[in-house]
């Protein structure tokens, strides 16, 4: 779409990516393996990670003019949870995609 | 549910309010009185405001521990989408919900 | 809002209900519970049915012509959570909002 | 990740794109083009449709046990929202978006 600018669409993508991936492995390896990776404290930081990026996303679709205050709750929430997932194993692949959503997202909302 | 305080419960069923309100109305009453309903700004801001009420909604009943920065953008697109629908007619129904509710995620947010 | 029916405005009330007990019991008392509240089969149903019943009410806003077909799997996945969290402690308020959202979602399915 | 196999995960990024597209142009394009982008009968396709494809690929990435239901309600809408996309200008972009998932869903629904 040439709607959205090169740096706005690459973040759209990266909150895409990062919802996908925090949602994916909440679901299947936090449920699957249990133990840390289910306690409350880090499963609603999973949870939350992939609901803020959904919404980031949106509001960049919607050309909304509130979409720099969404982008930074999001980096914030992306961060925080890029660091608990960096304490756990296999989740090397969520903190990847928190710290480039982070990333974009301080970008889009500075 | 007895897992949240009385006041989170309230803002709770608030932003749900506003979510129905706001999305049932955009893509009824807006929709089909066109003219300054589907102005592009006005509309996206009825979008926006029913995304960000759901979303802050989820953030609570997830015991989030980012609910606050959530309720204060929350709070922030429902005062603006009252003052918009409150130039319109017919949208006094989605004023109503949308003070309520930016009034309840204000108290939370603090 | 008068724009929508008393059948299909009691669905979308009832569709809400059930999105805020199942996602708020999945998110407090089935993490802080353990056991069988976060077996993974019991877990993801919790959020499919939280899942569900928010895009069940957003299509009856939307007056889709597809509300239909998506209030039959809202009741098929209501319907199946019910029995699952019957088998349960403390679930009741959870089976008897799947129970009266699957009526609903079933009697504007048909 | 891992978790998924080859056809779910092809078509959860379908569905993530078709979401980004539907609702991206619904949003920015059609308001911003007006007459027949903004019928309500089509405006409301789109939204769904950017709807449906999120919650199906919610759906699979919470490995749910209903995911072939929620794909074929996906399928249904993601074709009428092509072929309705096909009749008006600038939206070819969408109809590729809409097709694509349309049979990545039919596929997983079967």
């Amino acid at each position: 779409m040439h709607a959205f600018d090169g740096k706005v669409s690459d973040c759209i993508d990266a909150c895409l990516d990062c919802h996908k991936i925090c949602l994916g492995l909440a679901m299947t390896h936090c449920l699957e393996t249990g133990g840390a990776h289910i306690a409350p404290q880090h499963f609603r930081m999973m949870i939350d990670c992939a609901t803020v990026c959904a919404t980031a996303a949106d509001f960049m679709l919607h050309k909304s003019e509130f979409h720099r205050e969404m982008c930074g709750v999001c980096a914030k929430v992306c961060r925080a949870c890029a660091d608990d997932c960096a304490k756990l194993d296999g989740m090397q692949e969520c903190v990847a995609a928190c710290r480039k959503c982070a990333d974009a997202c301080a970008a889009i909302s500075r």
